[in-house]
C-alpha cells in the first residue's frame, strides 16, 4: 500500500501546506482511495502520478471546509480528463445535497455517475481486494476514521518437504503450486500436500479532526500505519482549550498505548510554519511526540510519498520535498 | 490603476495557469476589487502583496464553476485574517443561495458580513472614487462584463497667466491654489480666475465568458484598457463550435473596431499549454490578433501585474514569469 499526502495543513493553506487531502493507493493496481479534499487538491495531483481515471473512491471525513471545498473542482476536472467509470463517494450526510446543489448551479454535467454512500451508514465497504471500515470520532461536528486493510494470499510450495519426498525441482513443482496432483516415481504427490496459502494483511488508519484519540483503539487493533492530525503542540492546545484537535503528545501516547508501530502527524496549524527547529517550528511536534512514542514516526509534508510493504515495513520514498516557489 | 491577474486558464488550471481571477487595485489606497474567484484564488493570494483585509468587493461575471469554486475558502480565509469589515459580493443571482448552502453545510461563521448585489440588478455602483457598470455578455449561461472607472481631479495653477498678471511665485500661489483668493501690490488675484479643475479618469473593462463581443461597444465607450476571453485560436474556435467563446482574431477585431488602446487577452484553453512559438502555443493567438488589432496587445500570464497611470499609458511592472515548479 501506498499512502501520499497532498495536503497537511489545518484549515487556511500555507505556502508549503495545502489543506487537507491523502491519498491511499491499494495493491498492484493503478486504483487508489483519496481521503477528503481541501481546495486545491486537483492542484496537488498535477504534481503526481495518480490519475483522476483510476480514483476508486473519495472518503470525507467531515464536512468542515478544509476538508471538501476541493470536490467539485476535482469532479469536473476528471470529467475534462476523460473519466466515465462511476465514482463512489463516500461522505458524512451534508456532502451529497452540497455536491447537487453546487452542481445544478454551475451547470455541472459529469460524463460520469457518482455514487453516493453515507458515512454514517457504512459498517464496512469491500472495494475488491481492500477493505474500508469507519469509526466515529470527536469533533465539533461529525467526524470520522477511515482504515484501509489490503488482504493478499499467496500460495507457497513447502519446497524442504517435496525435496525430502524426492520430488526433483522442476516444472512438476510448478505444477503443483498451480494447484494440480502430480506423479513421479510411481508415486503421487497431492498438491494439498505440499502447497500452503499465506495470507498477508496490512491495515492503514486515516482520521478526520478528532479531539479523542482513544476512540480509536478498537480500529487500530492490527494497524500498521496511524495517520492523525496533531494541530497543536501542547502548550498551544491548552490555550485553544475545546477546539476539537489533538495535540502531538496525546496522539503519541495513544500510539504507545495500542502500540501502532509507524504513527505520521499531519494537519498542522498554521503557527507551525517552519520546517527549522525552534519556536513556531513543527518540529516541536516532534520533540514531544518522541518523548512518549517509541514507534516510528512521522511528521507529514506535501507530498511525502510512503510505501508499506507486505512485511509491514514503511518507508518514506520520496525526500518529501515540498514545492518550491 | 492596477490590474494583476490571478489565473489565466480555462475550465481547468494547468500547472502554470490557474482558473479565473483578476484583482483591480484602484487609486492610492490599497483596497481592490475581485473579479471572478476560481478554485484556489487564495493559493494565488499568497504571491502577492493584496490583503484579504483591503478586498472592497467581488465581482462575479457568471456561475460557472472555475470561476466561482474559490469562493467559500476565500471568505473563510479571509475571516482567519481577521477581516471584520463588511464585504460586496456584485454576483449573478444563484451565487447567493449557493454559498448561503456552503457556509451553513461547512458551519463557516465568518467576523465580517457579506453585502450581495445582484449582477442582473445592478446599474451602476459607485465605491469611494470606483464606479463600477455591467454589461450583459453572451455565454451559454448569463455572463457579464464589469468596468471599473476611477476618476480624480486635479486643481492645476495657471501658472503663465499668473506670471503675465506679475504675481510672484511663492507662498501666495499656494495660497491661491487652496481655493484662497489673495491681495498683492494692491491687486486682488480671484482663486477661481487662475485655477483650473483638471478631470482625470481611467476606464478598465474586464469580461466574462463570452461569444459575441459586440454586446461591449457601449461599454468600450473612453476605456483605457479591455481584458477579455480568447480561449482559442481561429481554427480551433471553428472545430469546436457553438461553446460561447472566442477565439484572439474575433476580440482582436472589435478591439481594432471601437479603438481600444490596450487589449488584454486571458483565459486560454489548456490546449495552449506552451508559451514557446508553434503549434499548441498560446503565442498562436499573438500572431492572428495582431493581424487585425493595431493596439497594444498583450497575452495575460499568471501573476502578470499591469499598472494603468493617468496620461492612460498601460505598463507592464513585472516580467509576467510564472511560478515555476
Amino acid at each position: 500500500m501506498e499512502i501520499l499526502f497532498l495536503g497537511t495543513s489545518s484549515g487556511v493553506p500555507t505556502k508549503t501546506r495545502n489543506v487537507s487531502a491523502v491519498a491511499v493507493q491499494a495493491g498492484q493496481s493503478k486504483s487508489w482511495f483519496l481521503v477528503d479534499c481541501g481546495e486545491a487538491t486537483q492542484h496537488q495531483l498535477q504534481y503526481c502520478k495518480l490519475s483522476l481515471k483510476n480514483l476508486r473512491a473519495i472518503a470525507i471525513t467531515h464536512v468542515h471546509g478544509d476538508h471538501c471545498y476541493g470536490l467539485p473542482g476535482l469532479l469536473a476536472s476528471a470529467g475534462v480528463a476523460g473519466r466515465t467509470e462511476s465514482l463512489v463517494i463516500i461522505a458524512p450526510q451534508g456532502i451529497k445535497p452540497w455536491l447537487e446543489t453546487t452542481m445544478e448551479m454551475t451547470q455541472m454535467y459529469l460524463p460520469y455517475s457518482l455514487e453516493f454512500i453515507a458515512t454514517e451508514e457504512l459498517a464496512e465497504q469491500q472495494f475488491d481486494d481492500v477493505k474500508v471500515t469507519i469509526t466515529p470520532l470527536s469533533h465539533r461536528v461529525p467526524s470520522f476514521a477511515y482504515s484501509f486493510t489490503q488482504s493478499s494470499s499467496q500460495k507457497v510450495l513447502k519446497s524442504e518437504a517435496l525435496k525430502l519426498a524426492g520430488l526433483p525441482q522442476g516444472p512438476l513443482w510448478g505444477r503443483l503450486q498451480s494447484g494440480v496432483d502430480v506423479e513421479f516415481d510411481n508415486q503421487t504427490f497431492l498438491s494439498s500436500d505440499y502447497v500452503e496459502s499465506l495470507q498477508h494483511s496490512n491495515k492503514v488508519v486515516i482520521c478526520g479532526d478528532n479531539d479523542n484519540p482513544s476512540l480509536l483503539k478498537s480500529m487500530c487493533d492490527g494497524a500498521d500505519v496511524l495517520v492523525h492530525e496533531s494541530t497543536y503542540t501542547e502548550d498551544m492546545a491548552d490555550k485553544a482549550s475545546n477546539v476539537g484537535h489533538s495535540y502531538a503528545k496525546q496522539v503519541a501516547q495513544f500510539a504507545e498505548e495500542v502500540t501502532v508501530p509507524h504513527l505520521i502527524l499531519t494537519h498542522f496549524s498554521a503557527r507551525y510554519q517552519s520546517n527549522q527547529e525552534g519556536e513556531g517550528s513543527v518540529e516541536q511536534m516532534r520533540v514531544e511526540a518522541e518523548q512518549v512514542f517509541n514507534g516510528r514516526l512521522f511528521l507529514a509534508r506535501d507530498f511525502d510519498h510512503f510505501r508499506l510493504n507486505q512485511q509491514h515495513k514503511l518507508t518514506l520514498l520520496n525526500e518529501g520535498k515540498s514545492r518550491e516557489h
